[in-house]
């Protein structure tokens, strides 16, 4: 979502390649099965100790971290029959989420979004393929929102246990999408903060900040946006893999989206509604200040003019008409008045302008 | 509408917890039993009392209000069938209004709006489950828009006592509907306030209360937009549930839905172009002051210059050309005629320039 | 369209209230009868004078104004089964544009529109029934479009005569649609005439007669938008009650309103186009104002300065080095030379900073 | 396109009504019959010299220019089938491009567009009938776009000859089309010319020449617009009236609409450009005259005033604190330094704020 | 892509035209035959070295550069059945990227681009022809984006080699659509250099370089959009000639293409927010500018008019009350506080106001 992250151009498709900063990295494998009656989970270490799962009749949950081995990824591919474009997308993360038809599968993208220590929103790809039998997870880093599905299925929590792979990978889409509420919520108040401080003390830094704010929305808005398309498209499955017993889970799960990007909607017309607001209150405070400047100035300067003829040399004994007011006995008095006067008729025409 | 209310991530959907300005609610329900030829009021106090309504004849009308007793809304859920995930979406105020299709009944979220006592648009949610016999509306608070609607059915106005449970959950979707039209006309009568005051006397106070005002109507368009479709619906519907005859009401009923629409697109381009004017007379203002500035400054800056050189001090007896004005018999006319000259240039000028 | 009116919300839907403005305007009603051969008018005083057209071959059309008797509309409901929902919406002038189907008739609204004595434009409402042998037509008020109509019923103008009910329900539309015409080309004028006012002569007044003008075009679009809809709605009739032959005259008015759609379309992105003119121009203006302030202020203001200087009244006495300048012979040179340099020096800047 | 033409409200549609500036000019007729082994041309007096085309097996193509005579139209109509609401919409010129279906023949209306003398684009309506065997055009004024679709078929050169009327048709028809590139070709040209001017010496002038030149594209584009949809309908046409191998020639002649149509959208955001370029360069000038203003102003103001202080007249005789500056040693130094100082600080100010 | 290229208006279709700049560039061609077992390559001299690989069971891919031959291309077109629109299309480069259905042939328009060395981007048209055995590719210029799929060719890498022509069409036309990701990612780069030094330091120059890279953001989103539609139609084929296990790749494509859309819809987002902060931090810094002057003017101003009143010449021996202040022993600490009083004053009232 973030970085964008493509294969070389005209390499074929499906070349793993394993991306620099997971070099290394080992996936990390977790297993969990379970039917109505028991639950058992265990870390797995290699690809055979999964193989097992393809036969028993519970539902198998196949978790997997780490990107940094395509050997593994190969193998997994080759023994659950995973597509090798499906192979690819998991690997070259940063996709936008989607869903994707192969014989007798679902492959499912999904960007999962937390915030981290500096409150900044993260997301990171979560891939999944949906078989009749079991769900497979993909993620890049360990860390993830399905600790609460984990702890249902232990606990017989809800319908979890009663029900087959599809409401498996319902409750886990569910909690990837469920995990965008808080952050929506987070952005909210930090909106209304924004707005606070905006009108308050308008500064560079804070516009920046806004708009900062709503490249985030974007985001946000862009990762959700194709997530209510995939459950748009579960819920009205046609391919046999979601009873239609799961279907109003899904639909449920699709409100939700719905709901959220009604929020950011909301949030990105407030912002555009803050900034216009703060833009003219930019513009009302130049009138303002220019409306100060030029009462000041209009008034002192014709002032000053006047005080500066009288402050001119011309030798009044030169000639009876050279500056015969310096020597008047109310040539000071009468300047005072002169300029009162200027005074005074200013202040009335800006009264009548109503600019004082 | 107006705040989140979200599950926490990741619990199983369904699960029923009681909001906490909620607890400790206790439910009111009432229930109306009616037919052509008798209706009958009760309140209810527990779950058993309502059983007999699934056997009879009558149509039933089920409405409680307080969310504070999750146990007595699984029960309600149990007896009369209601999906459980319908069951969270009654629990989680806030939801869109939606239309949902159930086992035998519909599932309907509606958005109530009244004005409270400052004369601020509240929403409150609606939920209502419509069968074939019955219909169950669930609302925060006491206080609702459905007293005419009682009150017809019991003097037997209209047609309501003659038709079945689809008319009366017309009957009451329409009153919520018609509920928008006493705040959308407030709202016009208050914009053409707003409009009247913002141009004559523009203060940053008023172009909040203008954004306040459109972040209104925002909501209100958010609230209705969802209802027309749930309308749109039921007056298509193809679950048997709502009557031909009954069709043409919630048409109507669609339509209003529809003129709500064009009217708040109609203030809401009208705010914009309050805005608009007001933006552009703020223009004009800056502009109309600046050439108050820009003459003044202009006319009396050169003459001041003027007056200035007159007044140094340079000594007329150390040269001949050491300011031999200051010594002419007619120097000071001389310099009263070159201030009369800039002056009239100047204004010449600005004439020509039309800003005089 | 100019005023909300909507029923209290909760009365029962098909109320007919008479509005207070309509209280005791009896309905006035006319018919034509016709057929090839003949035709025949006259004024009727009660609904019964009326039922003998519901028997013969004739196309009947009955023409009401006259909104003040509710119990009329009651009978013409009855007699000539209009929906009671129709019959509320005839009583509710004011709606939105719209068509429905009813059992064996169309039920019309329209929006007939006139240009009042001091040019206002002004909306009425026409309602319309097409059933199989006969047209209703109601309108608040005496006067309208139709007389052409009815000058070619009379004269076999056209093919109106030997048709039957359909081509005078598609004559009488046609006559409402094309009335928009003449209003369209007049605000073209007027428009024309505000572009040239509004950039010789920008005056707030201007602008908000732009913005009036703006709100008659958003009206009108508003009026004409929806019956272009219900004009595509008759050219594609499914319900048998519009011949083959019709439709192409239908599709010919549709035609029309899509033409006047386009105008009205090109009308607001003139008026934005014109408003944009004419915040550049006010742009331009001040920036043109700000360049005459600065240069004079720049050139003058340190000019002076330097007299400032010499006006200062230090002793040269005091010292050798107290404003020698004063005594030199060639003082007031010197002063008169720094300030030609300074004065030359600005306007060169300016010269090449290209403001003057 | 440039003027709205309709015919008098509530006249029965049909009525042929010669407009004004048609008035007396004869229609003149010409006619081209051939087959793939001869070619005929001739010019036509009367209506009776026509009616042979439509017994033999040739391809006849008649176009008419010049619509002042109603009559002439009625026999052609009558003749050649024409439908009355395509006789009305060949006489109303000025209509919308549009096609529509009649009884074995396509009525389609086409925008003809070319550059006058002063290089405006003037559009003009051709009015086609497509039958089996004929096709009829109908042109406002004489001179076309024509002339090298009639020397291809003299030069048997392409496919003309070979196919049939509905080849004919399209020829014609992609003339008319292709006839638009050169006009956008020189618009581009022009709005290059027009981006360097506007931002070199940006004058109201230019401004309104811009929004000029965005008004021609839009016009261009409601011209273009529709005509795509024609040929939309051609290449799918269900009639049978196009043959198989024609369609793929109206595809093509689609994709050049298409084609346009990116490119006026291209332009019009193009202009956009330019005109939010311009604006902000305009408000930089503006912020950038103010600054050099204030620089200016701040610097020279607080050091007149200084001058201003040692220019008083107070007696320094009368007490030992009364200006005592004037008469140190070192009185104007003093003052000289402090004014240095001044206008140091504020230089350095400016700097701290980048304004120098 | 860059330049509109048409045919001259009214010339027959498929007239083919060697644009100038092409004029005798002779065609290059090289012809690529495999199976799963053996390749071949080879460059071609004459049409009837082609004819050969019509007959095999092998894969043929024909690689032409340079349009300088129209004979040569009316040849290929007559042997290998190309239909002369697609011919046509071929020869007047920059053409809109297109897919076009002939007899068992799909003729595809792809724009392929790169980066010159001026960093430019530069688009050149691609026109490829898929039948059943062969891919026919043409390009203006020697120099393609094509190696790594030769290289995979020869090389057996992926799935190439055991799939038919339809899949080399997908490689060929994957390595175009991936060959946009480079480029969108260097524009990434530059606009966040673009928006560093636009807001440090915004001159003219930047803000068109803004705009500048827009253009291009649009070109691209122009050369995209389409292809993604052609790869749409590919994925859901129904002309026989793209195989089911296919389908997948180019879906795969597809995405690819949906999500360089999405990221330039993201650019054109933020470039337009860069904008806007940039004109906010314009209006901004003018406020801030007209802050400083205003303050600066406001408090020297009237101090400056005070000097200048004191620096009058009245005579106070002429009377009492002419300036009487000059002789006052404490004449000059007066006028001193006079001015400190209103300095204080000035600054207490902006202090007020916020401007200090």
């Amino acid at each position: 979502m973030n970085k964008l992250r493509y294969p070389p151009p005209g390499t074929a498709p499906a070349t793993l390649i394993v991306p620099q900063e997971h070099q290394g990295q080992k996936p990390m494998v977790s297993l969990i099965e379970y039917d109505a009656h028991s639950i058992e989970e265990r870390k797995v270490d290699t690809i055979d100790d999964l193989l097992s799962c393809l036969d028993n009749d519970k539902v198998s949950w196949i978790n997997v971290h780490g990107l940094g081995d395509a050997q593994f990824f190969q193998q997994l591919g080759s023994h659950f029959r995973i597509h090798q474009l499906a192979l690819e997308d998991i690997f070259n993360v940063g996709q936008r989420p989607k869903i994707e038809e192969y014989d007798h599968q679902l492959f499912i993208v999904l960007a999962m979004a937390y915030q981290n220590k500096e409150q900044e929103v993260v997301f990171e790809q979560v891939s999944m393929v949906l078989a009749e039998k079991f769900v497979i997870t993909i993620q890049e880093d360990a860390g993830d929102v399905f600790d609460p599905v984990r702890q249902r299925l232990r606990e017989r929590g809800g319908n979890a246990r009663f029900m087959k792979a599809d409401y498996l990978a319902y409750a886990l889409i569910d909690a990837v999408i469920d995990g965008y509420f808080p952050i929506i919520e987070s952005l909210g108040d930090s909106m209304d903060d924004l707005q606070e401080t905006l009108l308050e003390n308008p500064t560079r830094e804070r516009v920046r900040q806004l708009h900062e704010f709503r490249r985030v929305i974007a985001q946000i808005r862009r990762a959700v946006w194709p997530q209510r398309d995939v459950l748009g498209r579960l819920m009205r499955d046609e391919t046999g893999l979601v009873a239609v017993r799961t279907k109003p889970f899904f639909r449920d799960c699709y409100d939700h989206a719905v709901v959220m990007l009604d929020l950011l909607e909301n949030f990105r017309e407030h912002t555009r509604d803050i900034m216009d607001l703060y833009l003219s209150s930019i513009n009302i405070r130049t009138s303002d200040i220019l409306r100060v400047l030029t009462v000041i100035s209009s008034i002192f300067i014709p002032l000053t003019f006047i005080a500066g003829v009288y402050g001119m040399n011309f030798d009044p004994k030169a000639s009876p008409i050279n500056m015969p007011e310096l020597e008047w006995p109310f040539g000071y008095p009468f300047a005072i008045c002169l300029m009162l006067a200027v005074a005074v008729g200013m202040i009335v025409f800006f009264r009548h302008k109503k600019w004082l």
